[in-house]
């Protein structure tokens, strides 16, 4: 009885949550730039509307009554899972929610433009509003949590990891990569750049052919444009996008792949639990792991470039070609070229921890306090400096405004992209293991194999185990950079 | 105090309607056909919590409070307008809401495929279920607004007019129409047809072009395609669709022009009132009025088609010509132009009631009970031989499926049209009346004493003023037949 009772209210959430993921995907890509403020509001009581349903006394009283009652084991991971969203909610006041959520749209939406114009003073106290808050609500999640307030932040990106997991684990990688970076740039043949421009309705094709070769469900799914590349949409209608470059084929497809990666986990998770807490994804490690295997470990390697040659030439140009430039071994060194950029999105594997490991270093110390929004701009300049040997003094579009994380409220989101780059290592290693042909058959375009490996240990379990437990289960090992440092070794500079 | 809660708790239900417009474009705009069913349950559950927010008794107590406090005249329409709404949705168990928004979903997304494949069997079922809760629910609503079932439903889409106000005007139409149409048939000149195909791309940059001469705001609102043009998004948010059909560029001109009237009614509501009831247009019959004020009076007459001819002949062939099928006086025979046909949205102005008059009787012997919904087919294929000459017996895409609204759930509606078309003809003599020189700047383009009239006399009252009374101040006279009877004589048989 109450758990029938409270799965139904969870449904409720998940309705509103599908409405809010929506809406949220409208405003990256259909909203008309005058209707924020509107949008805000909307989203903002929405969002209070779920949070008050989470937090209500009664979620408690069902989830403490349903985890005494006769439950199977996807119920019973169920209320786990749902009494410790009740427990968080229920320690943030529903203002502070309202006023993050406003908080949040305000900053956002005051950072499209300012990032464009370079213009740091128009969004320097939104966020500074919008960290004042952010550590107001990280404080309260710490004390019913019991951690540290970063920590706890990092819970609702990533349950089960903490700064005492990732520490040593970028402490390494800050230690190892700086070398190999210089030796991959040492060894790396220059590649040939096919010559543009190419239409951006060549280029939406050619991710569209490739995103169903790989098995992504258009009949459940688009794909679209915005400003930063991201997955979205609800579940049981998984929404991608990309942004094109006339002159870079690859920058649109290998973003589209990305996403791919992201849009099948969510197409493989447990439609028998759609709109159930246990039936969600597992973490943003753990999603961002499947997105980098499909990325970084699947289509950035020499077996899917064989097999994607001809589409992309047929596609781009309109018929096969044997210009060196177009052929398998070339597209393998763009697809593997090695650059110290000031962008993340842009960077390639072996520079992108660099990036991520800065801001987890700067957003660290925002939330402690040891560093003001004010001073963002020069310690990001100065950590640029050190660890990429590149200046960002007055350059704010390319520095620290160039992620929409911090000004959508995103505080602990950071380590989440380096941490699934070493799991897709760890996890990618054991499916090569469990399925020795691999190669071969992403050679010739069979992705079956894989996403049934996937499907059976990763995506269909949804959260019935924690992502730890799971990366344990799965490659026999705890979360570490050995299978990590060995790909990156092996790729760039064997 | 009561009227500000009151206020809060429209707001509130306000933002979850601003989500439901929004996930409703999204279904006819964007949705992948797959998500149908997901979609379905979270609006059936937004829904459900509006109306629980409406129908809850703290809503009839607050309103009663407030009504006998110290309130503005604005305010005093807010309440009186939320009084109705409170009374209409208490008289409506919360368990039927939720079963109607479902059925709706089910019964709409069965159509759209059903209808390309010709397949009246496929929908036939759900289309009877649907109409079976719509009976449920007229009978509640009745029961407490104490009227006719049907005029009940009619009070949810245009408030203030009953089936004994449209039938005089129905059955006079009715009469003088078919008359009027082969008088215009016989005198008609043919028009020069421009020869296409023309690429959808210049068609949308026409209407967009159009679209913006006559101050549709694109920085708070968009341009889209569905299979069925409507003017839809959210306050703040108005979002037009339309549809291309290479052949005829004026089909999807028109057809946006129509959806701008709405819009520029949509855009003028006062924004002081946004997310009251108070702050919403005045009814479906008075929104249809602007859009057929715009499309009909405006825009496919002499001094609109004078000022849009160079426009359109440097958007479509690139640079302007003096070829006779472009120039105004033809582009004024294509838009005029009179034909018996199939098809309600492709129809002319004087065909058109005819159209909306069948679906009227059939629509009211369906909720009285007189017509099953098996025996539609038969009863369309009667009417429609005995009105336009065209028989559709099989044809069920061409006839009785041609419309969403049924399989929508929206009985009741169809009437508006006509209304709108009445209301538009008497509406438009009171502005030429008022601006002696409006032939003069619609020819030069200036939309502005047009928009400037509309605003302080229909858009930006919102619902303070009840649509009829509203007419009555604007024109001097009540709903009639003869300023609409005018000038389709003048257009079409002088």
């Amino acid at each position: 009885m109450s758990y029938q009772a409270l799965h139904a209210r969870f449904k409720r959430i998940a309705d509103l949550d599908h409405a809010l993921s929506i809406l949220s995907w409208d405003e990256a890509v259909m909203m008309p730039a005058g209707s924020g403020v509107v949008r805000a509001e909307a989203m903002a009581t929405l969002a209070g509307m779920a949070h008050e349903l989470t937090a209500a006394p009664e979620t408690g009283e069902l989830a403490q009554a349903a985890a005494e009652s006769d439950l199977d084991q996807w119920q019973a991971a169920n209320v786990a899972r749902i009494t410790r969203d009740w427990r968080k909610a229920q320690a943030i006041p529903a203002d502070l929610v309202v006023a993050l959520s406003k908080a949040r749209s305000a900053c956002e939406q005051a950072w499209r433009p300012a990032r464009g114009a370079n213009d740091w003073d128009a969004v320097a106290d939104k966020l500074a509003s919008l960290v004042r808050l952010t550590r107001e609500h990280a404080a309260a999640l710490a004390e019913v949590l019991d951690c540290d307030p970063y920590d706890a932040l990092l819970d609702d990106y990533q349950p089960g990891f903490s700064r005492a997991d990732i520490d040593p684990v970028f402490t390494e990688l800050e230690t190892v990569l700086p070398d190999l970076v210089d030796l991959a740039l040492a060894r790396q043949t220059p590649a040939l750049v096919p010559s543009g421009p190419f239409p951006v309705a060549r280029q939406e094709a050619l991710a569209k052919a490739l995103m169903a070769e790989i098995g992504f469900d258009f009949d459940c799914g688009r794909l679209d444009v915005s400003h930063h590349p991201f997955c979205g949409g609800a579940q049981g209608d998984t929404r991608i996008t990309t942004r094109y470059n006339q002159d870079d084929f690859l920058e649109s497809m290998c973003a589209a792949l990305h996403e791919t990666g992201h849009a099948m986990y969510q197409q493989g998770l447990p439609v028998a639990w759609r709109g159930q807490p246990v039936g969600d994804a597992g973490g943003m490690a753990l999603h961002e792991s499947q997105s980098l295997l499909m990325e970084m470990q699947v289509c950035r390697g020499a077996p899917f470039l064989e097999f994607a040659a001809p589409i992309i030439q047929r596609t781009i140009l309109g018929a096969e070609t044997s210009s060196p430039e177009w052929q398998p071994a070339n597209l393998l060194r763009l697809a593997t070229k090695v650059e110290r950029g000031f962008i993340r999105v842009d960077a390639d594997e072996l520079t992108y921890p660099l990036h991520v490991i800065l801001r987890y270093r700067l957003e660290t110390a925002l939330l402690d306090g040891g560093l003001r929004v004010a001073d963002i701009p020069d310690a990001w300049n100065e950590a640029m400096t050190a660890s990429l040997g590149l200046a960002t003094g007055g350059n704010f579009r390319d520095g620290c405004m160039q992620d929409v994380h911090w000004f959508a409220g995103l505080i602990g989101y950071f380590p989440t992209y380096t941490l699934g780059a070493v799991m897709a290592a760890q996890i990618f290693r054991a499916v090569r293991e469990a399925i020795p042909d691999l190669d071969d058959a992403i050679r010739q375009g069979r992705f079956g194999s894989l996403f049934d490996w996937l499907r059976e240990h990763v995506h269909g379990r949804g959260s019935l185990t924690p992502a730890r437990q799971l990366l344990v289960a799965v490659t026999g090992t705890d979360l570490g950079t050995d299978a990590f440092l060995d790909h990156l070794r092996t790729r760039y500079t064997a």
